[in-house]
């Protein structure tokens, strides 16, 4: 028997009703945002990721070389490709370009709970504006998608890199020691900051004075630990700006200010925020965007970006851990012939209804009434229309209500009735 | 600058547009007919693709080792990884099982006018039933497919590969001269079929009969030349009741008889189809379909499967070439602060009438009203809606027709009944 390749998936159609439903729901808000869909390849030269992530990006992904001897790769994300795309055929677009877009990625990494080797993500960039309340719409449309698909428990956490930045000068930290510190401050493990810290030589009053930094919550104290450093105080106003329109215009109340966001990558600049799903433990983090600079290492005119990524499949097991009731895809009718002879008029019948809408199945294996309507339950049929020859001869048909068994006579000119 | 690989392409919003519209028009359609929607991964291990169409296969397509040393390709197909899943998880749904997916496949392959490296195909297929009643709602749902997308200039072929089987038989052509003549066949060669059957040591005048029975959409025709068949009459006459199936209950009457389909792989049999919209030239086929036996090559238990695939690119490409009149995305309003004091409440407004499901968009960049205008046009808006300081005092603001150009003075609680 043939096996699907590790660490990749099938989707059945319930898992498909599920997938497309979040999917429906999320293309729907992007586009209430007047936000409009793009879309690249399913691979790309390999030095686009090179260019924007380093060569060890290479050990992580699926690179391959074509029959013309080009090194390809799968997308690990789909940031560049947009960017790519932006240089090469829309930077003409009247600004502020606001772009969305659904597309499956692709990573070689051991497969878990929540992450396989193909994965889908939603994404979006808003190019040419930098405002405040640019910055705030775009943070308030990511925890909209994630509301209006249904979930209920997430975590919108903001912060802003020149804010972290500043910090690292407060400690005096030179660029080395402020890289070795950034993934540690990422996975928040604070007694490994504190110990970094202290082997770095800072005094221990003064190591534990930037850890209450980079896990409050409070302005005021952020502001009091950085006062001296004019530009970040100012990033710190522009950020409480972004805080005040999610909370008076966007009725958005449930954030918290997180210095410690570091996104993990040298392009992000100022603004950055994350979304989490606290249900998902060790995999939580749903949404993670910013402020970013890309474009001119693509090769096209610098101009302010900003965007976000969505994980899919994490959001779909969030919805799961939350309950979440999907619906599960109906059929409205299945017509059942109660004899060979019935056969052309049921199927009559049954392209009629199709043609005004309705969903319709009917028996195609000549099964008596007792088997089709035991296959019409299991695919989720609400009537089933029995056609027989005595109806027949008066233009009638039987319908029956799956659910509570009653049935009916009815003309086949009124059976459309039955259905909205 | 970074380009995308060779035989790729981007999307643009009004691209996007198109495509989106086609994929729902065909969804809807699929499920109309019972149809249930599944995904399977965008690689697989490559021996998936050998084993359907042997080792030639490799130099069509994207096909690489990865880290673990095993052997992947790209799909160049969707038929096969749906055969792996049938095999591996659905045998045991109830029969007939009704499936259907998109997905984008990839072929290493000279680019050129409708045919790109990456593609998206649509297809169905129907496991465990082979009644002609069967048959004929999928070729009527392939046919209702294109119809529904809009394409009014389609031409349906059907033909059956016992009934070439049995003209082949006629001339007592041996199994290595049918391969030969097969090609040619399928690519309507009609002046090379025949010297290669004079080649064969074929009487012109019998030849010549083979080709016209080739040829003719005569049924009678074709049931005279093999009359001394009877498994082949025994088809020819279940072809029969599937075309009148299609003409009575599925009201179908454009289609033709065709012998010479072969759809050029080996597991169809029997019910072979091919659609074609003549308005594209050489590259006219859009779907191709049949009765084929797979799952047993897979390692399942075989059954009845027919199903067709479409091509996605190649029929949007045939609605283009109608001219068919595609809707473009529009936006409800866009929303002008007259000056910065008046931002908050256009944010407000903004969010409010997203929430109530109208598309909005907002002046991010503090522009003034005749730049905003412009913009709103831009990205298509039907309406204005100009928040300033006179009528914020009424609780009021101005509405602008962007076609009309006419304006009025409305309550802010009254906005969302300007849109439906």
């Amino acid at each position: 028997m043939f096996k699907k390749p590790r660490g990749t998936r099938d989707f059945t159609p319930e898992e498909m009703q599920k997938r497309k439903y979040v999917e429906e729901c999320m293309r729907s808000t992007f586009g209430s945002f007047g936000y409009k869909e793009i879309q690249t390849p399913m691979f790309e030269n390999l030095e686009l990721f090179t260019a924007k992530s380093g060569e060890g990006i290479i050990q992580e992904i699926y690179s391959f070389m074509d029959k013309g001897g080009r090194d390809l790769a799968l997308r690990p994300e789909l940031t560049a490709p947009v960017m790519r795309f932006y240089v090469d055929k829309l930077q003409m677009e009247p600004k502020p370009l606001k772009l969305f877009y659904f597309g499956n990625c692709f990573r070689y990494d051991r497969p878990q709970k929540g992450r396989y080797r193909e994965f889908r993500q939603a994404g979006c960039e808003i190019i040419g504006v930098d405002t405040p309340e640019a910055y705030a719409e775009l943070i308030a449309m990511a925890y909209t998608l994630l509301k209006n698909v249904g979930l209920k428990n997430i975590k919108l956490n903001i912060g802003n890199l020149n804010i972290l930045s500043s910090m690292f000068n407060v400690l005096n930290l030179p660029k080395d020691k402020q890289k070795y510190l950034i993934p540690l401050i990422d996975k928040s493990l604070s007694e490994d900051v504190l110990s970094a810290l202290q082997d770095f030589g800072i005094k221990p009053q003064e190591a534990t004075s930037f850890l209450e930094i980079l896990q409050t919550t409070d302005i005021k104290k952020i502001s009091g630990y950085i006062k001296s450093d004019q530009t970040a105080l100012d990033e710190l106003s522009k950020l409480e700006q972004i805080l005040n329109l999610l909370r008076d215009s966007f009725d958005i109340k449930n954030y918290e200010v997180k210095t410690s966001i570091v996104r993990g990558l040298d392009y992000y600049k100022g603004i950055v925020f994350e979304i989490d799903a606290p249900s998902l433990g060790a995999e939580k983090q749903l949404c993670g965007g910013g402020a970013y600079e890309l474009i001119s290492l693509f090769g096209g005119k610098e101009s302010p970006t900003a965007g976000f990524a969505i994980g899919f499949d994490r959001t779909i097991l969030a919805l799961e851990t939350e309950k979440y009731s999907f619906s599960s895809q109906k059929l409205d009718a299945y017509i059942i012939p109660v004899n060979k002879d019935m056969i052309n008029k049921s199927l009559e019948i049954t392209q009629d209804l199709r043609k005004q809408g309705i969903s319709v199945d009917v028996d195609l294996l000549r099964r008596g009434i007792g088997k089709s309507l035991k296959y019409a339950d299991s695919v989720n049929a609400e009537k089933a229309i029995i056609v027989g020859p005595k109806e027949l001869e008066k233009d009638s048909v039987t319908i029956r209500n799956l659910e509570t068994g009653k049935q009916e006579t009815i003309k086949i000119k009124d059976i459309s009735h039955n259905f909205k």
